[in-house]
């Protein structure tokens, strides 16, 4: 059975598993504050161009995303993001969960544009009765996005200006920065992220590691005691070895970087044997997630060879599906996909 | 230098990475849903001689203590636990942030007696006044305690018996549960937990494993949606065979009594040293954990070569201390720190 | 200066008042256990022709959607609401304060339709990630809507039956519930409305109270400790004896009914007034509150003398403005502001 | 039946109402915005001496406290309060309801020490765990206290000047503020409140008030966006003028001093008579609560004319019982009861 169902069916990057085994039975200090730790913070760093970085790592995406809006926002305040946004429609009410709504913007294939948050923001501050609403406290964008696109330099440029000028935080969701960064099409670097994000973070879970997001604050503007409220949300990881040493692994000789590139050529591969066969796209991804249009009964007749992710009804004879590559997707897998259609 | 800080300083079991190793390019499905986990699933609830266990695997100990207490509790309820109990005072207020008091009773070395919850419960029912304070809705309990100390079975039954009296489950939080079964003075057996007990959890992360912990409800009572409570919490790990294969590793073979015996045997070793030398003792542990009663310039000098935790002071020329012993420990240490001192 | 701003500009109905005086010695015991509130619950239940009502009194409408929702949703529930009512837009974030999420509908001039709640719950179960997702857990309406807007009795059972069918109890928001059932279009009752919801409110505050709403549970369906969560949420008052007596007045004789009443003839008389001087409506409302389009600078010189709410722009050179009329408002400024026109 | 059962069994003093009826008509604005509002808050400030003074109606005590306490901690603290306090034990965990531990000292006759409380926040600095723990954000005393008593002017200052070492605000319950302002035994003014404390509230509800309470920011120290918190936590009134006419009624020709004066005299002249007739009391209190020890058979007795509170068991044959006066307390009342005993 071969499977693009998603971008974390297999474990870690053999480095990394590597990596743990040499170091374990070293005796660390718990809850981050040990040596892998501190070299994978200033690697990270590095990368990112960002002196001011201060870099925490926590387990995975929701929890990522439920503490840092949480940490950032006053208490009258939600966070903006597209409809389609992780964090409005598929994190189980996370960010509800800590008492902050979330104001949802129009999306475009995943996006936000400057031009509708602007509006939104001009409209909010008009209305007689803006303080009898949520007032909107920082802004959230994927990049990729959910549906695998991403934003052009300037867009985000445009998005950072904006969220300046209200006072709002830009906050950048990388659960599959490195399948962004090393995009085909990109034309956004690590560095760009790092100046237009007040916070960002960079998948582990979906790109090499066993689990793990590193988050940057990338202004000086980590807020205060950070740690504790990781703590209070359950999200403190006393062996935080297990994160430091996978970022520390991620982040040397750019393996980061190596195994992302690897799942976007995969993913041109796997694009250019659906275009070859006729395939129609729902949309024009430019990263690690492909979404084709199947028709039905040539959908149920694939699935008994090959997994991949239902995502929504075309119409009544056709579907949309999820074909994604990773780290660790091998070519002869995306070559046998290409004898079975 | 030595280490006796935590039980949680170094990696994992060795047998854990080997089949982390093993398994890692296999394809697995997500968030708990692969035979690794199911298998684990299937050997706890045997070890446990319960056939209506649902096993549940969480990431760490405050974010399980968290997300079962939340969902068990009705909004209008608290967890009665003692003073010194974890959720009480070490947890960064994780209870309190999902919207619940924990309702605190005189601590015993780390233990509640049924005989303080029953006049607590009486004298609850009994106010007129209880309709405008926080009702009891569970009791929590840990084994061994954070002072390292056990119940003994009757005092189990007597607490579960109350607990059952007034409808409210009892959860037992087993961070170091490996140590409290492998102890020399121990007659509760991880049976007895599971019969008390209407929910408890197997520590990982202190008995050989990177992370994880595994919630084990007893009695054909897990809450409804407990995952989309879990994802809700950002608990929900997306490589859920991180988890799975660390379980099911560790009650393969009673690989995880056999690790815990071991610490018990160093912690045994250790307490038999302290003694000989004439040192006394906070309390009488039969666990892993050791309160030793240090004179200060002592404490100091033997910290130059010697890691352990500072607990509380004694007097104003005396400090109590901890050192714990863990799967990990090697004799040869203990030895060497018996020429230490 | 005339005003139409609202319809609570002015303090209470006279009754009111006046019993508020001729009991304000006698003394009486705390909490809403007091006979007037006994009496005003009796008569609210036969009001409602359902022997089942439980009724509590609350302070205001932001607090009763709060305590309401809260207390009835599940943890990993949210409530569907249009994304025009008062609980997704203007109530500061007050469900989301409660771990909630308010999953919004398309509005139809303030209302839901059946069509878009049941396609949107065979949508919901039918993703295959919904347990990553908010659960809906009850359905939100408001009636007369924030747009003054009615349901009729076939929309309402209809939205009741899909309730039913899923199990999610259907809430109504009546903070103008008066203006409803007494609007010369009404199909609705009060009994029909006890039928259908499951719980609603009967708003006091708008509806010549000083403050006050009468929840009414009607399916034998209080939850538990109801009077405990409303104290845990700030809402208990002490001298329950004011929204006692001030229901018990309401309810006496009809009295809520014929101020409603009034209200509705003074809002048609407006309403005539504007179409025969040739303005347009911005919706077609049979209620008290009418939304009329204004050409700018006709607004402007019109503000100078009567009070009004901006609604919102309806163009460029138009404003779509409201009028509210209320159990206060007189014959002679509907005249006064005829002159005006 | 005579009844002391607590000072909030009548509605309001005359002078309120005569006011409410006479502004019945008047059409004002909402949410506190109306000229009766303003008029109350520079009276209040004025009482206070305190010209940054920023005065807020909410509508009742545990409400007051919730909303406060939540909008001036951080996410990662929590409120210190005496275990007696009514945020600790009465107000059915309206604090951790918001997310936030009430960190406990001890209480005597339900005061806290400023030497205990340094020493919590010293042992809370120098634990080398604190990061792990809720830190300590607010200090919340009640004055009167829940049990009558009252801080001498040289304990709020000791309180204070440690509560702005650490830079915590002081935050003073005065739910019943004018019975401790007009004790007998007195030292402390509502100006030395306002010096000492950086914020705190005038009771209204339990001083002649049919509701309410005014919260007083003494320090140009309100949080930002507050109103929209109070609309968040479902405690804005529409029809603000009902508190603020209150509040204007009450601070105009010191009212609301007078009438706190009368309960302190009926008070007195309660003590009077219980010591006459040989009774003993649980505590002194200069205020308007009296706790009575009674015998169990005398009590049953005296029960059947005279309404009181039970308060706690002394012994087995005696009991702890509270008798309030208030405002309203009418001296043949107390006359009557001094037949009775």
């Amino acid at each position: 059975m071969l499977s693009f169902e998603s971008d974390y069916i297999e474990g870690a990057h053999p480095q990394i598993l590597q990596q743990l085994l040499e170091t374990n039975l070293e005796q660390l200090s718990g809850y981050g504050s040990d040596h892998y730790c501190e070299s994978a913070r200033r690697k990270i760093a590095k990368a990112c161009e960002c002196r001011e970085a201060d870099v925490q790592f926590l387990v995975g995406g929701t929890q990522t995303n439920q503490i840092v809006i949480a940490a950032m926002l006053q208490d009258y305040e939600g966070v903006v993001a597209a409809h389609t946004g992780h964090v409005s429609a598929h994190e189980a009410g996370a960010i509800e969960y800590t008492g902050h709504k979330v104001l949802e913007l129009p999306s475009h294939d995943g996006k936000i544009t400057a031009d509708e948050l602007k509006e939104y923001l001009q409209n909010f501050y008009q209305d007689e009765n803006h303080e009898h609403m949520v007032f909107p406290g920082m802004v959230y964008i994927s990049h990729p996005t959910e549906y695998g696109t991403l934003y052009r330099k300037e867009e985000l440029k445009a998005l950072s200006e904006i969220c300046r000028e209200y006072h709002m935080p830009l906050y950048l969701d990388g659960a599959r920065l490195g399948y962004g960064l090393m995009s085909v099409d990109v034309d956004v670097t690590l560095a760009d992220v790092a100046e237009y994000c007040d916070v960002f973070y960079i998948g582990g879970t979906k790109v090499g590691a066993l689990c793990g997001e590193a988050v940057v604050f990338t202004k000086n503007n980590m807020p205060k005691h950070f740690m504790t409220m990781v703590k209070q949300h359950g999200g403190l990881m006393a062996k935080g070895r297990l994160l430091g040493i996978q970022f520390d692994t991620l982040f040397t000789d750019d393996l980061y970087f190596q195994i992302s590139r690897h799942a976007i050529e995969m993913a041109e591969l796997l694009k250019h044997i659906f275009r070859e066969k006729g395939y129609s796209f729902y949309l024009e991804s430019p990263t690690n997630q492909q979404f084709v249009i199947l028709e039905n009964a040539q959908m149920d007749q694939l699935k008994r060879n090959v997994a991949f992710s239902f995502w929504e009804k075309a119409d009544a004879a056709h579907t949309v599906v999820r074909f994604a590559t990773s780290w660790a997707t091998k070519k002869e897998d995306i070559e046998k996909l290409k004898e079975l259609l």
